[in-house]
């Protein structure tokens, strides 16, 4: 049976980020991506460094486990990696696994791959990356899957390091008015130790300022990472 | 022509917490509310301390003042207080010369006064107040607000302090499960000057805690007010 390969099951915690901030959610983190952005805050997925902590698992195996560690206690979950969208069949059996249940699914990928089961999700956040990441855009592959996704589940992220970032969120942002767009600030070094509230939280304020001058950003929203706010750059929180 | 005293018009900036948080948004304050919750972070609005701001304007002025502010930079508009439910035809005629200019309208009150015009409203947010304001839920009152609103514009807020609003919490959004229902942490001191985020993400940290602590809170959002994490107790931010 085909499996899903999982670096970290944990949960419940509070979505800290996006179209579901606040929501309390179980989170499923897959390994692999076809991206390396350099400020990545989950570069674990794929840079090899938590290779031996990879579990191949089916589906059924994901579901049990989400409730051993919280039956009863959640009826959300997150996907996120790495890219979930590079798996396909046992990817879409977790989601009716789950939708079987009643569970609302959110989905976080970054518009690199279309899957027939994004259609299958509640929350579906395309997350195409800024200059600062080093990766560049296929604006093809993004037309295609807002092309085909269902409105009004999906919603655009781009997080914004820097006045270069903010444009490109502009840029994306002006090709899809219609679709909810967030804004998202950057957490420059997510291997600091200690409390790094202070300086999220002076990026918020730069962000929030961006938006405010900009007339052409009117409709956007402007949120932080809550998450790293509160328990920074603490894994599996 | 009737008016509407206010005491505050400012912005854009962006709303900190609720339905919209992050959302880029013009504020209108009005003076005067049917409560005196203990920790009010506007009782200048009705203690009589700002008595002398509050100006009677009529609808077109506060068009044209938030025009003067930020012609074309906002599509938003808070209507916020005090209790701008205490306000009948003229917030009506406000409500309509907005949506006139297809500006988007938000309006947060305690649910003690129903008006029509909150079906015109494009988000409302009822906020019942917890056992730690002092001050006593008419649960007839929101009952008549709740059935005679519109979904999904609607949703519900309560500001959580300590375990005896939280239980409070718990009762509203077991009375209206369907409705979208925030919880969120209060601001024990609204006259503190200087960096109070350390304080408000300690709250938030505890407040996340009970919620995921909490199977009957599985659908709750838990949020902060992030205008208080950036510009601390400053008004007219
Ligand atoms: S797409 Fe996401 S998981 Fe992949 S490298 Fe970029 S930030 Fe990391
Ligand atoms: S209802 Fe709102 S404005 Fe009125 S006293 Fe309470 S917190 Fe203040």
């Amino acid at each position: 049976m085909s499996r899903v390969p999982v670096l970290e099951i944990f949960g419940p915690t509070i979505q800290g980020e996006g179209a579901a901030i606040g929501m309390k959610t179980m989170f499923v983190r897959t390994a692999g991506c076809d991206y390396s952005c350099s400020w990545c805050d989950s570069a674990f997925t794929w840079d090899g460094s938590a290779k031996d902590q990879i579990r191949m698992l089916t589906p059924q195996e994901i579901v049990l486990e989400l409730d051993s560690l919280a039956a009863n206690n959640y009826s959300m979950v997150t996907i996120s990696g790495g890219n979930p969208a590079l798996i396909s069949e046992p990817m879409e059996k977790l989601i009716d696994l789950l939708r079987d249940r009643q569970v609302n699914i959110a989905v976080e990928t970054q518009g690199t791959r279309w899957q027939n089961w994004f259609n299958k999700v509640n929350i579906l956040t395309i997350s195409p990356k800024p200059p600062s990441s080093g990766m560049d855009t296929d604006w093809g592959k993004l037309e295609h899957i807002l092309a085909h996704s269902k409105d009004p589940l999906i919603s655009l992220k781009v997080v914004v390091f820097n006045d270069e970032d903010f444009l490109y969120a502009k840029q994306v942002h002006q090709k899809y008015p219609k679709i909810p767009f967030y804004v998202q600030v950057g957490n420059e070094d997510v291997t600091e130790e200690g409390d790094i509230s202070g300086r999220l939280l002076k990026g918020l304020e730069w962000l929030f300022q961006k938006v405010i001058d900009d007339p052409e950003m009117n409709e956007v929203r402007v949120l932080p990472q809550l998450h790293a706010l509160i328990w920074h750059n603490k894994r599996g929180k």
